[in-house]
């Protein structure tokens, strides 16, 4: 069994490693808020277990702890953002402000961001226009993991899509998916128990679709949300490429191949094609659309209905977008965060470092 | 071999018959033109083959062939318009002019639809917005046809995603995706081949994974992109719900396993939700983001990296999303449009109920 720990522990010892590194105190405690988000709704990879990577970035000046994060160029209803290589967690909830604000002001509001870094969850920023009563909308490209259908090699990231639409007496629809087959992290799971991995999951570093981690991690890919092209793997790529043309391509960001690593273990692209990592958020009123409540009724009746599925013999039967997540929130805020001894190893590595108590 | 017809006739005859049944003649032409644009495309099920069933539909006065399609709740980047029971290939193009004329005032225009049908092929739409030098976006909701993952029934169309991004010197990049595995028409190839479908493209009636093409078309259900859970099956429910959301539950149209058929051979849903199928249109001003030249270039290097990937074996190396379209386009307005016996005598009985005259 993994310890588990309270999340404001987590949260503050996130926090006061960000102010170590000379990130204002209210952008400190925004990161920390993301990275809280995510181990409350159990996405254990984009955490805490995360922290050490953003230290490094920090500690060797990669990132900007005190970016001037501005507008460079707006519509009422759109804008592009530089975060000026600020940290993706302090950044991206900017950006998500301004889609928010314009949003209220216009019925929506669609940002591109450029010179930022990894934001954390996709979920996050949907979450917070969700507050507000809006319909969000968040995307991100990333480090190249991902091949192509019928490539042979990594060219896009693992290019998350998020969607939040609010309930009523339901609770949200909460999307969240990565446009690759499976994660990264699955597979390093795979390795370490020796197992092998599915088809249509990755290539080996000549093409080759593989069923041995060991084929990914050794300059394999991981193939688009589809694997093959009898699956829809064409599909999965265009989704990707769509995310990276919306974040990277338009924003003035990197693209493709060139978009930077989150972690000094990655290579750092030959080529850049435009500033840091990219994004691009939306929002959108309601009432822009339809009377809030009358939707809010009507996605409570969508979800019922759903649930209400006939379920498939030995399946658990139809889960909504964002139930596990939710569960694994009201659970977690109860029973702390379970951190696996390996992501501890790493926090106290930080607290050794910085000289910040961690327990 | 098929028999090959100039698109001019068909585009003739497909307005001929519209009109036939009273769509005044500016109307008819716009029908006439979805469908010649998905048959130009080599979207053979999306054009003339349909005619017989927006005939039938026509015919039993089932579609408005006179809408009064209008507003009816607006921002100054958002609408809902309320198709009055049209066609939703007048429908469609009439409210993404809507999305198109927002996005040139406030930078984006969003438009959710209800009271429409069968809007043609999702990538019409937005290859209409490039033409102002807009980004655009469709989706549709559409009959159940696709279960979601762990279900075992037809709860979902088969809701298309359409995005399409301009270039400068090479063509735009333009996605058009089903978020099922595979399209029904596959199915229906297999099954009078006699052939087996692949894992992962259908459960029965029982909502068993199947290879019989007989156990999707009796009762049996699609599955969403992905198919398995262990294939990402649950990416390709989020994104079918996704589309829904937007399209059926935001506009006010019905949503889900009730929304209605576009053919007389599909069943009526017991119960509606809402007015008619719903859609979801969006553009965007690239100059709202980034200088439109800038832009131009950025894709054009983002395509020709993307063409210049590394190929796996055995493969014809990576595909730019629309490129096959475009390239059936460039044959078909030389060779005329291949048309196979059964569409040829569904036009057939068309013009001998309607007495216009065919070949």
């Amino acid at each position: 069994m993994p310890d588990t720990y309270p999340i404001e522990q987590l949260r503050g010892f996130s926090a006061a490693v960000f102010r170590h590194f000379g990130v204002p105190d209210a952008d400190a405690l925004l990161a920390a808020d993301v990275l809280a988000m995510s181990d409350l709704r159990g996405i254990d990879s984009h955490g805490v277990a995360r922290l050490h990577a953003y230290h490094d970035m920090l500690a060797l000046g990669r990132v900007n702890p005190r970016p001037n994060v501005r507008i460079v160029r707006e519509t009422a209803s759109t804008a592009t953002v530089d975060g000026d290589n600020g940290l993706g967690l302090v950044v991206g909830p900017k950006a998500n402000d301004v889609a928010i604000a314009k949003a209220i002001a216009a019925g929506s509001g669609w940002v591109a961001v450029r010179g930022s870094n990894h934001f954390g969850i996709a979920a996050y920023y949907p979450i917070i226009a969700l507050e507000k009563g809006l319909i969000g909308w968040a995307m991100t490209n990333a480090t190249k993991l991902v091949a192509p259908l019928w490539g042979a090699e990594r060219m896009l990231g693992t290019n998350p899509i998020a969607v939040a639409f609010p309930g009523c007496e339901e609770p949200p629809v909460v999307i969240d998916l990565a446009t690759s087959t499976a994660a990264f992290g699955k597979v390093e799971i795979a390795k370490r128990a020796g197992k092998p991995i599915p088809d249509g999951w990755a290539i080996d570093r000549d093409g080759i679709m593989t069923n041995d981690p060991a084929g990914l991690i050794d300059g394999g890919a991981l193939l688009p949300l589809g694997g093959t092209r009898e699956q829809g793997g064409h599909k999965g790529f265009a989704l990707a490429a769509m995310v990276d043309l919306f974040c990277g391509v338009l924003s003035g960001a990197n693209w493709g191949p060139f978009v930077p690593p989150f972690a000094l273990r990655q290579e750092i692209p030959k080529r850049s094609v435009g500033a840091g990592v990219g994004h691009f958020f939306g929002a959108m009123r309601v009432d822009g659309f339809m009377d809030p409540d009358e939707f809010g009724r009507r996605v409570d009746e969508w979800v019922k209905t759903m649930r209400a599925t006939k379920p498939a013999p030995g399946t658990p039967g139809v889960v909504v977008p964002g139930d596990p997540e939710r569960l694994a929130e009201v659970e977690r805020r109860v029973t702390g965060i379970p951190l696996s001894p390996a992501v501890v190893a790493d926090l106290r590595d930080i607290a050794k470092k910085t000289g910040i108590n961690f327990d």
